[in-house]
């Protein structure tokens, strides 16, 4: 299907801030970028580069001021999401070299402080997505989605004391128990259709039958309709804004519809 | 300023044929992507990943009859390449690694076989800058610029012989004659605003005084308004389309345009 | 100076166990690996690949039972590590792509809940190098090099309320202290010539002036005769080895000794 | 099988002179570095980068007059290359993102201009492993192993008109008509194990059936005993020594020996 998301943004910065954006998708194996505008008001100079995990990285500096980023994608991306209710696990052995480091465990996601658990919530699913998706289903059943529980310190372990969080802390817990199953899992964000109410959204990719798979558990069924903006270890590697120096973020608009494919 | 490019090309194809495409510029140091649109009609399941210059590639294939690809891209660019009349050669021991391949001989750029036509070129010019320049004027004064002289077999050696050429043989010059000169050289295709007549078009740029420098020995003084598609050691690495199966270019539209910034 | 580091391991496995070690220094810029051996006993299928950070890792499945692992390196390195006293702080906006990574808080780093304190240690110092200086020389009079106190979950927060830790410890603490002052730092391991006891080491580098510089709050002395074997965000990135599976290491030794150049 | 391989150069310099070396083999998949020595006399600072196809790229400046380069290696490696007789064609639109580059005609190996040769070559055989076994033996039948027939600019489509060459050549040809075929094929130089006279080799990877495969037009059977040091698209990619100023080889010795795997 072919989605169009918008992310229009307002930030007041009391001086000059230099920033890295994580704002524009980028055409992959699974989605292919139809159009994009990515739109600065006032104009800055500003550079992209890639970064370790591949992600397309915006640097510029925010003067003193307002400023107005607004960045619009219209993605050709998957109806449906690939789901394989028998997909063995991928011995560690056999891993492709740069899924070893979703393996270890990252700031928000202590996996190997959870192993336990782990074992635990699989107990009688086979390795592999049987495991992958036990755990999702657990998640759902034990957490709360609820704002206001969690900030930028919240890792899984206290989210699971909490029972509460949103899209980001169940990511996070979804990401830590496969880690601490052996399976390598790592983080996204990106933009969900029709989710609701609508904002930047945050799943995860489970790697089993030698092949990544996408996780949400915040969602009762396998949903496709996702553009993936970044992915990385945890919400730190894939922030839409870091910023280096006092910067407040006014307002934040995402919108994501799906539209007809432009004729010749 | 801000660049709009087009380029609308009509392909046909006997049979379903595998092709990469080069047609996305990249934000990067030099250039800050506003608006992108890449369209294929009939649709197809496209791919997109960085070769190992860094360049953008697209892959996907072309079904069997004719198929439109149109690749619009708004592009921030510099009004005026950066020239410095002064910059020293940067000696090797002192490049950056990945400058180091670009002093290698390559496909359509012998420059082994062009030392002594190199100095004697730059006889009495300073390292560097200078050489560089001295090299695009000599190729202003030597070569004719002319179609039909040249095919995809036409080496810089070869161009030298019958003393004429179109862009890419005269950037295949520029980049042998430097690279002889020990000054690392790259092959550059993109768009020129103003060009006459309109086409995509082919530049290169020397690494000197540390950094990459320009060049464009089909015009008469430095210009910007230049969108960089891609680069590599020579026309090989660079081409727009590379099929792999019979194809034929029916139709190739390309337009370059300035327009206003936008108003937020 | 020439280094010769040995490290001579003995672990024991239940079962089959996947491991990547990270035991091989890389010739780079700062060092060079004149000789090198690594052997397993009983000999298994190993592989080699860079991680993200440019470290080598070796991978292989340690086969239940006793495995002996002995690597052997003879490195090239600096008699004294660089000094620079007056080196400035390289702006945010300034500093390559690949040192943005290690301005963000990582597990052990949580460098964005160190921010007020870090300023107040560096107050009065110009930021840079004395800014760094002064965090290296005020984590030797706060922590005491204890053995005991800290162990896998140990944040540098952790270790700030101990007042106590090992040389990973002491390199967490600084490398979140200077992140929090917006300096990239990042975590290395590696071996130290003269280290009382002699083990395998951990410090820590900076990047202000335009370049990383070495910093060790474990000693008195900036002090070369260092080999580097890994970098990383924290030492979640650098372990000598990632097992997965159930492993015990039953002895290591660790010896670093200088000797003569050979003749030719 | 455990082999050792020794070079052991003398090189003559006139003045200071920047020089890449391709020398030291890198473990990987395919082959696991045991023990290794990398000496220069006289000692100067070298640094080392991987390039973009992977290999291992020794920097450094040898100095005016007479340095001595020896490299010994001693690496386990397949007693035995793969065959797979009946890999079938892996189709480009299932290539590898890193494969593709190896389908380009590059500088010694113009591939686009024998399409016609190498379809007439393969006649009647299946596409895959079948058709690179056929250009190897066409080139056995065809080609007379003969010193002195080519230089640093002899490419594959001269070898064909001269019908002879050395190891280097026959590995052109062998690239040429594989790409021509659209199987991707790159250029590898290494060591052989009891080849007569002993030398370093060149020999190249075909990839058919999701993977490389080892061909080498000079032996009789497939032979294993193969130590890789570097692979490229032609010999231009893999010079042991690239130098930047004028060099004179005075002296090259090369052995390659099996040995006993030590004990612990």
């Amino acid at each position: 299907m072919l989605l169009t998301s918008v992310a229009d943004i307002r930030v007041l910065c009391e001086q000059d801030c230099p920033v890295v954006a994580m704002l524009r998708p980028r055409s992959g194996p699974e989605q292919w970028v139809v159009g994009q505008r990515y739109e600065l008001w006032p104009w800055v100079p500003a550079r992209e580069y890639l970064d370790s995990y591949g992600n397309l990285c915006q640097r510029f500096v925010i003067p003193r001021g307002e400023m107005r980023l607004a960045v619009t994608s219209e993605v050709e991306v998957a109806d449906m999401v690939s789901v394989d209710v028998h997909a063995p696990a991928t011995a560690v052995d056999r891993l492709p070299d740069d899924a070893l480091v979703y393996l270890l465990p990252s700031r928000y996601c202590p996996s190997d402080a959870m192993e336990d658990q782990a074992r635990e919530i699989v107990q009688g699913c086979a390795p592999g997505y049987p495991q992958a998706s036990r755990v999702r289903d657990w998640i759902r059943e034990t957490l709360a989605y609820r704002y206001g529980v969690s900030d930028a310190s919240t890792d899984a372990l206290r989210t699971l004391e909490q029972g509460a969080g949103v899209c980001r802390d169940f990511a996070h817990v979804g990401v830590s128990l496969c880690r601490a199953l052996r399976m390598p899992a790592r983080f996204v964000v990106g933009y969900l259709h029709q989710l609701d109410p609508m904002d930047m959204h945050a799943w995860y990719e489970v790697f089993v039958g030698d092949r990544w798979y996408t996780f949400d558990a915040t969602q009762e069924q396998p949903r496709g309709g996702r553009i993936v903006v970044a992915c990385g270890r945890d919400a730190t590697d894939v922030a839409f804004l870091s910023s280096f120096g006092a910067l407040e973020v006014q307002d934040m608009t995402v919108r994501v519809e799906a539209r007809e494919r432009p004729a010749a």
